[in-house]
């Protein structure tokens, strides 16, 4: 049958990062990802881009024989043969080391739902290029047009500390410390891509000094709804005095006090609402949730490590059914996620937040004619059949060269923060 | 553009239903069904079967409008306008009188889900003919390869009261009251059929007489997974007495006691998992039973009135998530509805029980090739594309044609027992 997977190729590259804050230390100069091509026997390329950290490539690579003769529509099938040949329990101490968990995206434990991710993806282009309908026509039909995305903030340097290697220049964002300088870089920000809602990635420094810079941009852009995400990197106690010092200023509360236990603390002693990408990342930890009363309000989403845009639908419908609200995470990234991302967004009517995304901090693209364009802070859903992006080849060579030599293989954020700082600990809560 | 739709047709049905005794009195001479015909300006028609009932009829030719124009891709838009157009906090008084509910599927607050799916499998059955996969596919594709179907066994009378009415012929099943009668009933269907679970539909006969039947077909068939389902007429005293009577027994216990309150009264005193079609019927319902600590062990789902194919796989997904089993529900139906079960089952890996069906007591068909064929007690699922099923023309004329001539607009089984009982209430619960 033509129609059989014969071949998956799957390709890492790096591409610059900017040296952005965060509870587990900062951004290396090169952020990894894997590029994902799935050909059938009739020659079809269908598309996608993941996680390109070791333990993730070598999942994939255990996993793509999953693939062999399969038809692209049969996904319950492929997600079968990924979880019998991926060993999902693994601590993967032996790759993390002290790293500190950010977003389940690192986390081997969630190789299974990664894998069958990084498949699914490529797999529905496939079958949108077969249907001759877009990925968003499979998932239910567009209830946007447009998804509206965030203006994520970092607290940042000005440059590397890895200054003496030349190709680490240094972007032109600039500082991004004080309140002054966080207002300037949301202005840059918005004045380019035109969005209306304001994220800031806190728990890097003291939280007087983010809250500070909170309530300058909320001065700055009176009505644009605002979040705080430091990561777990508070106490309860530190958790409760933040929030307090932001009544009125907050859409919704992300992560502040560490575990399921923390942020119950927090709710408890706040109306603001919970949300979390931290402690909610699989179905067991949503039932967790429920039967705690629901402390966190609102799930971030991410396919990536959710196992799919269809899984992510499913999440939708658990949110719902619980009354909970859905909105969206994001890792640093380029177009193809970002793609599938606006796809399965728009599929969701019950996805009423602007979704986070990474985008802006990177000025690199693998796809055809580059960067994607917002328009008044959103993405047009793509109406060609399937993903509706391309991979260019020169890119995706120039990106894997970037890898070969970039010397990362892992992403660590805490390492990276011990060359500015020996001390460092990353030990969390902080504050 | 011409895939958009441009008419929509529904022709109510009727065919013969022998007379099934349950809870809320005893099955009419006739079943009601409609058959839902979309068809796109190029001229492609995708097909379904529901209700038939004149509350459904209404709500039909409300939503009907939702679909000019529309691309059948477009889903979530299709559920978005027939919720516009269809109110759904009816209560439905002026159509139901006294009637008692049984299934879900005769309520008319259910009517925005049950005319989204009617829509919706339509829609599905157009996809698929696009796509050039069948529904099963759109859905995942095959977790399994044939579907299983249990034994739906009926108390009954060997013919119908209406008997002065030429077509009310006897039936071939003859009568089922006794134990040996009902172990001769399931004798005949699993010999025709070959399937391997039995579920007795029960309420209708003093609990005694019940109980005498199951433990006379778990002698008959040692090793079958058997299922009783009152319909919730009993006591919670009667439904402890009687599962204590059915101590290993039963596969699971389906809706003995009335109300969400009622089946937890009988899972404190009881560890058979208690299985329902009647208190988790929508998402609120679910998470009512989860807030109680799920006493609801195991829900059976129904297409036709949980807002259809899609909206059942997320349904999967909430049972999943609260370690909750998943089997299927049935009311009268063709062949039409049995495809589209049998399409979702298929594509659903955790619904691990066989499911119920009507079938075997119906004789009409409405599909081309005429009645479909069990193998083994269960139906293979379709490989050619969309639904994988046509109306067969003539035979759509000839059943609507009873429609027309059978006098019966609403199923109303507790006026059809008053007349072999003129004192019957249906109060419920009766035992």
């Amino acid at each position: 049958m033509t129609l059989a997977i014969r071949h998956v190729r799957v390709t890492p590259i790096a591409f610059r990062d900017p040296p952005l804050l965060n509870a587990a230390g900062i951004h290396e100069p090169w952020a990894l990802r894997s590029i994902i091509e799935i050909e059938t026997a009739c020659g079809r390329v269908g598309i996608n881009e993941t996680y390109g950290d070791l333990p993730m490539l070598d999942a994939l690579a255990k996993a793509a024989p999953a693939l062999q003769g399969l038809s692209p529509w049969d996904l319950n099938t492929m997600e079968d043969r990924v979880a019998a040949l991926v060993s999902p329990a693994k601590t993967g101490s032996e790759f993390l080391g002290e790293q500190i968990s950010l977003a389940p995206g690192t986390h081997v434990s969630k190789n299974v739902a990664k894998v069958i991710s990084a498949f699914e993806v490529a797999m529905l282009d496939l079958q949108g290029q077969l249907a001759g309908a877009p990925i968003v026509d499979l998932l239910g039909g567009a209830a946007r047009d447009a998804v509206p995305f965030s203006a994520y903030l970092f607290f940042k340097h000005a440059e590397h500390i890895d200054k003496t290697r030349t190709e680490y220049l240094p972007d032109p964002w600039g500082e991004g410390i004080t309140p002054e300088q966080m207002v300037a870089q949301a202005r840059r920000m918005i004045d380019q891509y035109g969005f209306k809602s304001i994220k800031l990635k806190a728990g890097a420094l003291p939280p007087e000094q983010e809250v500070a810079a909170m309530l300058a941009l909320a001065q700055a852009f009176p009505g644009a709804p605002l979040r705080i995400d430091p990561n777990a990197n508070w106490t309860v106690a530190t958790s409760l005095k933040v929030v307090e010092q932001l009544r009125g200023v907050l859409e919704y509360y992300e992560d502040p006090a560490p575990g399921l236990d923390g942020m119950a603390a927090v709710a408890r002693e706040s109306d603001v609402p919970l949300a979390t990408n931290m402690v909610v990342t699989d179905y067991k930890e949503f039932a967790d949730n429920v039967r705690l009363g629901c402390p966190v309000r609102i799930v971030l989403s991410d396919h990536h490590y959710w196992g799919g845009l269809r899984t992510t639908q499913q999440l939708a419908c658990l949110c719902q059914t619980f009354d909970m609200g859905l909105s969206m995470h994001s890792n640093s990234h380029l177009g193809i996620s970002l793609t599938a991302m606006t796809h399965l967004a728009a599929s969701v009517p019950h996805l009423a937040y602007a979704c986070d995304t990474h985008y802006p901090w990177q000025d690199d693209e693998v796809v055809q004619g580059g960067r994607l364009k917002f328009e008044d802070g959103s993405l047009r859903v793509p109406r060609t059949p399937g993903l509706g992006v391309q991979i260019d080849p020169e890119a995706l060579a120039r990106l894997h060269d970037n890898y070969q030599h970039c010397g990362i293989r892992n992403r660590d954020d805490l390492g990276q923060m011990r060359k500015y700082d020996p001390t460092f600990t990353g030990k969390q809560p902080r504050y």
